[in-house]
């Protein structure tokens, strides 16, 4: 075995808490280099002979490391832990006190856990793993209310600029809850909605106003009202990493410099307020000038933050917050964001904008959730840009998988485009066999689908300004055959719980081939997902456990006696096999 | 270069924040395997040209790795990183995306430090690895007022019981401040001082109120006065981990029962409370009966022991807490506990009773120090059980460095032995000789040195009651030798930032072998330990830095030109060299 790739370090990914009684327990090892790995655990303090033992499993592999798990229930709380590792004759232990020939014989140098507590689980809400999340943009969404339209309003449709508005609103939304209800949505997550001269809004004015152009207060609380009638939730964006120039605190500043009151609002590195060879003597987002960056430290700017935050949950009975920037704010303001809002809400979701490693931000205390960017990215990797193989895909996959605690990824917000990005089918340079492919993976991966609005009619758009054109609403310009096909999907997702909260276990992914079978488990519900992401057709004959293989879309068994699925799936094609019985699936 | 061993993570102890202008990354390789690191850094907004590249230096090594680090000051806040590894003809680089051969060249696919926010550094006071910890079990260092005695007070110096008490109390300690003036210790750590039946008082039944035995509250206030007029700060020890089974609460909940409105002050799993078959049907401490776990996730349970935190800061000017079995309590009481002392005093210095690895208590939201248990078992392995060489010694002290961050290694709370443990001398069986090399080990490594009241005269004792016996006042019983030993000590710490706050570098620690050579330094200050911690004579030939190396403490020169210091170091001796200007030295 070896000893250099072993890891466990208690707390993180390696140990925490699953559920009140519950601790996942995991250790990395070479890729196919131990055969057995078990653990050894029980509670300190009682007798040695206590100790119980249990097996742990690989739960995900990526291109050097297999990582095994253990689920484990401490007796008393407190919990302390050793690991075995078998492969042939040789076998190890591995404790707080090293790597060791022989077994520990006392409680003495074994891992910690050193008591679960409830408050410190990280336990994002229910519903999330439970739900399809659908993006809208509120200028380009839909006009619902033409009484408010910015003055300079464009043409619905118009091609869209950096400036140019189009006149979508809240009321435009709420006028589109049937086509959203119908289409099987069950939360809707907005670009930012408060008062701000962009039109993307993310150089907030006013936190505590809806801009003017997409409605006030009450649009949104008869907003929210319709759509919990519906089974929909409502998240909002909240742009807390910096504010826009227009900001009330931020003129004051400009007014009044250093005498201003809120002088240290802001991270002000030098009086006045210029920019100097493109850096602003002030800090910002990036460097753009017209975005200066809060001073969330500062315990006054903290306090109105957290009012914001706690504000719209009261208000208008919103169900979350997407954080934007989220990791350039302070870990300390998040926590405190956190307890304010989940007293408001307790079932609230708060989803930071995290493009890397998110672990800091998602150890309990601060967000239920970031957005998959590497998932994201992965996918598009394989299934579109063609520049990693079915090997490096779901290595990929599972060292992502098996960076965070499981009810982390249970709850990721998986997307696959958004308003900084370019638009999915045009990535796929409008093939929409490869668009079906990736939304298919997508919508069968552990963690919750996010639709950013028009992807599922046709929408295109390179990147920002031309990624957030209007909606699509004249029907026969709408993608039928794509909306269907999303519509099915999120139907197949309510259906299966294996896609909602099951296991994810790769079974092929070879290298230089395009080719991805997947499995995807949660108690009797079981389906096997088979892909070929490759331009070229694949010749695929795999070996099915025993049981009635069917199609879920056709409905057709798949496999005859003796449990061979033996296919060529063309390029981009994919399959959906379920075990379970017919009564209990979704036909289309 | 083996890729399995190659790690890290961005936050915990890979990437953190030193002060507000300053990051520290680390990188882990294969131990001797690759000849040099740098890292790539800069902002992920400013061009690309504007990275720069920081060399990386091995600040550890343990049995199998080797930990480099480097200092980064990230221009605008913003940090994204990529390492370069360098072995010969082989060369690699290592980000987010993984291993590759070929340099990154763009940001996308950097690790990423999002951004430096000073509220988010760890930041123990500056005065704790400036300082010299004095613990005192108040019942037995000395009795002031024997007004005050239990009426069971046993004869001064009588062998301690578990149950019996000796009339120690706090005006004891303010009689005998000379002495620890004298000593030169800095600050106090006491056991628990609140009323509680027990003799050490981890059953507290009034944590509001002094116990009587020991005093009141205005022994304590002029207790705090005259230490902080000799420049001596003092902590207490907080239990909030549980209670004892007089305190009014849980008495509350024996009378009422379930209709007790302080019945979820505590993890009750059923009632009546009792023992059944040895497990308390309460969570407890351990299985103490005594001990009734605190439901600190209760809101009232938590105001109720924040306020006691702030209580005694506010009230008598106590500089900070040692909190007992800190680990068995949630995080989440931690972070308000932390916000709430340090909003009552700034500079107070938390410390958890932490045995294992801390470092979940140790962002920057909780601890400022975890007592030092690793370090303490390594040196009496190696000096005192030797039951392990000075290579294994030396790698384990490596691993432990590495493990935290910089700063939390200079917070440390140092201790050798404790109320907890046998005492020193007992553990080396007498030998004086052998118990100062480990006190010497102790007050020449990073962080601070604690002395366990009456260590320093010759005290011994077994394991609890033994280790708890009265101090030995009588002149002529005191060693007076080892008392000089330790004040040595303790003014050559005083005198040498280096011993303070210096890097510290394992030179010699061979397998098989019981030399130890190290270095500790900071600018020109350099200090270089050499210890014989085996039972035989060891012949030592060591080849110096140039320079003018002198004895500590005999102030002679050791080396001659061409700077070779050799001399036979008998069993347990050893020797401080130094190599600053005889001006700032200490002489004895």
């Amino acid at each position: 075995m070896l000893l250099e790739a072993i890891y466990h370090r208690p707390k993180g990914c390696w140990s925490y808490g699953y559920d009140d009684q519950t601790i996942h327990l995991r250790i990395r090892t070479k890729r196919n280099d131990v055969a057995e790995v078990q653990v050894l655990f029980g509670d300190k303090c009682a007798p040695w002979a206590d100790m119980q033992i249990a097996q742990m499993g690989v739960i995900a592999s990526d291109e050097r490391f297999d990582y095994w798990q253990a689920t484990v229930h401490p007796p008393y709380g407190r919990l302390q832990y050793g690991f075995q590792l078998l492969s042939g004759e040789e076998q190890l232990w591995f404790t707080e006190k090293g790597i060791h020939d022989n077994p520990p014989t006392e409680h003495l140098g074994l891992f910690e856990f050193p008591f679960l507590h409830a408050i410190d689980i990280h336990k994002p809400p229910a519903w999330v793993n439970e739900g399809i999340f659908y993006q809208i943009f509120p200028d380009r969404f839909a006009n619902g209310d033409t009484s408010n339209d910015p003055v300079t309003v464009e043409q619905w449709g118009s091609k869209p600029t950096y400036t140019s508005f189009n006149g979508g609103d809240l009321q435009g939304v709420i006028n589109s809850l049937d086509y959203l209800s119908e289409l099987g949505i069950t939360v809707i997550y907005f670009n930012p909605i408060f008062e701000a001269p962009a039109n993307h809004k993310y150089d907030t004015g006013d936190y505590l106003k809806i801009d003017p152009h997409f409605g006030d207060k009450e649009t949104l609380k008869t907003l929210v009202k319709a759509c919990h009638e519906r089974g929909i939730r409502v998240i909002l964006d909240g742009v807390f990493n910096h504010s826009g120039v227009t900001f009330n605190r931020y003129l004051d500043v400009v007014e009044k410099g250093t005498e201003s009151l809120y002088y240290d609002w802001f991270h002000i590195n030098e009086w006045p307020l210029e920019v100097k060879e493109g850096i602003p003597t002030y800090k910002t987002f990036a460097f753009e000038a017209t975005m200066p960056k809060l001073n969330t430290a500062n315990s006054e700017v903290k306090q109105y933050f957290l009012n914001v935050g706690r504000y719209w949950i009261e208000e208008c009975d919103i169900d979350g917050w997407r954080l934007d920037v989220a990791n350039e704010v302070d870990h300390q303001f998040w926590r405190e964001f956190r307890q304010v809002v989940k007293n408001a809400k307790p079932d609230a979701y708060i989803l930071g904008e995290v493009w890397h490693d998110g672990m800091a931000w998602l150890e309990g205390d601060q967000f239920d959730g970031v957005m998959n960017y590497p998932v994201a990215n992965a996918i598009l990797d394989f299934m579109v840009f063609h520049n990693m193989d079915a090997f490096t895909f779901a290595a990929g996959i599972g060292g992502y998988l098996a960076r965070y605690p499981q009810q982390v990824n249970e709850a990721a917000f998986n997307h696959l485009d958004s308003h900084d990005t370019v638009r999915l089918l045009t990535l796929c340079k409008d093939n929409k066999e490869m668009m079906k492919l990736a939304v298919a993976f997508q919508f069968t991966f552990i963690g919750a689908p996010s639709i950013y609005y028009g992807d599922e009619i046709g929408l295109s758009g390179h990147f920002d300004p031309d990624n957030r054109r209007c909606m699509e609403w004249e029907l026969a310009k709408q993608d039928k055959d794509l909306l269907l096909f999303y519509k099915s999907l999120i139907a197949l997702r309510k259906a299966h719980p294996a896609l909602r909260k099951g296991t994810f276990r790769a079974l092929t992914a070879e290298k230089d081939s395009s080719l991805l079978v997947y499995e995807r488990a949660e108690g009797d519900d079981r389906l096997i997902i088979i892909m070929n992401a490759g331009k070229e057709d694949v010749a695929v004959s795999l070996s099915l456990p025993i049981g009635e293989w069917r199609d879920v879309f056709s409905d057709e068994i798949v496999n005859e006696a003796p449990s061979i699925f033996q296919e060529q799936l063309s390029s981009y094609d994919f399959r959906i096999l379920s075990s379970c019985k017919l009564e209990s699936r979704t036909n289309h």
